[in-house]
């Protein structure tokens, strides 16, 4: 009998092809629910090229439109916001958090554009730049844009009876990378300027992702990681100091809860990989100016981001609230917790029983 | 920890209430998709009352419209077409098929009529019988009654953009019972006439209705079976000889191939449970004349019947083909393989490994 978690895995992929769908135009209310049902995504070339935002977002009109408004940015030595890093002293895994500052988005968007036209890959304090906050940024942080896309995407309104719950602007360059993880959200992900990749795997390949329970820390700037107690004290709220940081040191979080996160890469198959990861089929597409993602709930997805002709990358992001009825959170609870049974059964000696891994597994 | 596929039917009762949904009027396309985007069933009262079907189908039309037409009939002592019998002699456990024989429909409309207007419990014989051939029966043998209902259900046909792959009519009397079973259909099923009680489980509570490899048998007419061997030749073609049997006796087949099969019955819990039939909330519908109820694909479902006026149970249903992409199927397989990995496990001894259980779990 084969494993079951190997059978999944492979049923999924003889039953679905390893490609994202291609849609032309934007799909009615019904054909957008279907791809719901079947949790399936697909991409929409050009479905929003004519959004305002797409005609007028260049450099100029965004410094002018949100001027000296102070938004939150997310700063990070490589790019890695909200990531897996190896911490040098000891090599254990940490979910590591940006150092975030406030600035006036103009000397935002500055240091980003002057990033990307300067021909060395790091800026002067060698840090990377992300607008990324996920928390409805651009109905806040953002207002002065919002007029600049549509309030909601009607086939998504309609079909999922609801209005967006949360949209997101992203705004960063090259460097910056999203790694591997999933939201509980619909996401309809809406390329404005530069392009993005987005590597995608299905719930059913949990098994490959090697999810970890990890400890948590954040990126402090050098002086201050000198200087830290062990929690979590630092909230970015001196922002004068921080505006130009020196070296980002990890700071471990003791008293944070430990988190769940996948620590395989698509992109470095060998490493961190599980006895399944050999079986994913990671999904690859990517969008250009003016192109729509639908993204389904609970998928994992890592986005890594190229800049267009005006100097950086942007994005805007309709989170949907996902539908916990039926059976979808169900499954992909269950494969979750089969997975993490099977690797505290002792008697699978090619799987090691992590202490983490016990841990996140109630 | 708790066990995984205890953790799948609590989460899945927390998230979902065990109620079939109530519409007052047919769903929209759209409304529809989202039923089967949950795989959630509901019932649509009064639905089809305007049908010809449901205006016009008495014992007097019904005979003069199919007339003498010969159809196809399913035979049982107690109404259990397709249902698990313990063998007499050596209490195995047997799927069973009906005896079958064909005869003119007048006359086996009017076996039904007169054994629902009698006092005793059983015709004659002690038989019972049912047409419920679900092969598509309402567009072939019945086909003279089709077009009195109508040839697809809009909603279903646009939400799910193909027409119905089979429609079936079913005819019988109180006794008939169809046993716990699922259908890889998505099913829109009509009352007609009388009632039918519809007793359903979600198909992440396959682990509640113990599953069980059996070996294979049919009713056959008691000299048949006294003269059998132990292969199936016997395929009803010696109507006349069948039209009236004497006592059915279950005739086992030897060379057919093993089959999986329910074989808890929710309405008698403590016979066949399983470590988890306790966890089950069967949801309970009675459909009456008029209602339209949708089975989401991949549920089971045991159905019993109550006669009308007219003196018989007659209903017409509509499978549309489910879609096999996403991960509606590779879950529900999944599901399986780790019931059936876990009951193969020897650590677990309150769970017996049945020679049966092994066979089925390839
Ligand atoms: O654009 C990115 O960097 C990440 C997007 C993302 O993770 C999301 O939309 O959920
Ligand atoms: O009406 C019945 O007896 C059974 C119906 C059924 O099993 C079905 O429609 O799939």
């Amino acid at each position: 009998m084969t494993d079951p978690l190997t059978n999944l895995i492979t049923t999924y992929h003889e039953l679905n092809a390893a490609v994202v769908d291609e849609l032309h135009e934007e799909p009615s209310a019904l054909e957008f629910m279907r791809y719901v049902a079947t949790h399936r995504p697909f991409v929409v070339r050009r479905a929003v090229s004519e959004w305002k935002a797409c005609r007028k977002w260049d450099a100029g009109y965004l410094r002018q439109t949100m001027g000296d408004e102070e938004v939150r940015v997310a700063v990070t030595p490589s790019g890695n916001a909200d990531a897996v890093v190896e911490r040098k002293e000891d090599d254990t895994l940490l979910f590591v958090e940006p150092h975030e500052i406030f600035e006036p988005f103009a000397e935002f968007l500055d240091s980003v554009v002057q990033q990307s036209s300067s021909s060395s890959s790091t800026t002067a304090a060698g840090h990377v730049k992300y607008a990324q906050t996920q928390n409805d940024n651009l109905r806040n942080e953002y207002s002065p844009l919002f007029p600049d896309v549509p309030a909601n995407i009607p086939f998504a309104r309609i079909a999922l009876g609801q209005k967006a719950e949360a949209i997101n602007l992203w705004l960063g360059d090259d460097r910056s990378t999203t790694a591997m993880h999933k939201d509980n959200y619909e996401n309809l992900y809406c390329q404005i300027r530069g392009e993005k990749e987005f590597v995608l795997l299905s719930p059913g390949e949990m098994a490959c992702v090697n999810e970890r329970v990890l400890g948590r820390g954040r990126y402090v700037p050098g002086s201050a990681a000198a200087a830290a107690t062990s929690s979590s004290g630092d909230d970015g709220d001196d922002d004068d100091d921080t505006r130009m940081v020196g070296d980002l040191e990890v700071q471990l979080d003791v008293h944070a809860e430990r988190v769940p996160v996948a620590t395989w890469d698509p992109d470095e198959p060998e490493k961190h990989a599980t006895a399944y990861s050999h079986l994913a089929k990671p999904l690859r597409v990517t969008l250009r100016e003016g192109d729509m993602l639908y993204l389904p709930s609970m998928w994992y997805h890592k986005v890594s981001q190229r800049v267009g002709e005006e100097g950086f990358v942007c994005a805007v992001n309709y989170w949907y609230d996902m539908d916990f009825a039926g059976s979808h959170w169900a499954s992909t609870s269950f494969v979750r917790d089969v997975y993490y049974a099977e690797q505290m059964r002792p008697q699978y000696p090619r799987l090691e029983v992590g202490e983490e891994r016990a841990e996140g597994s109630e």
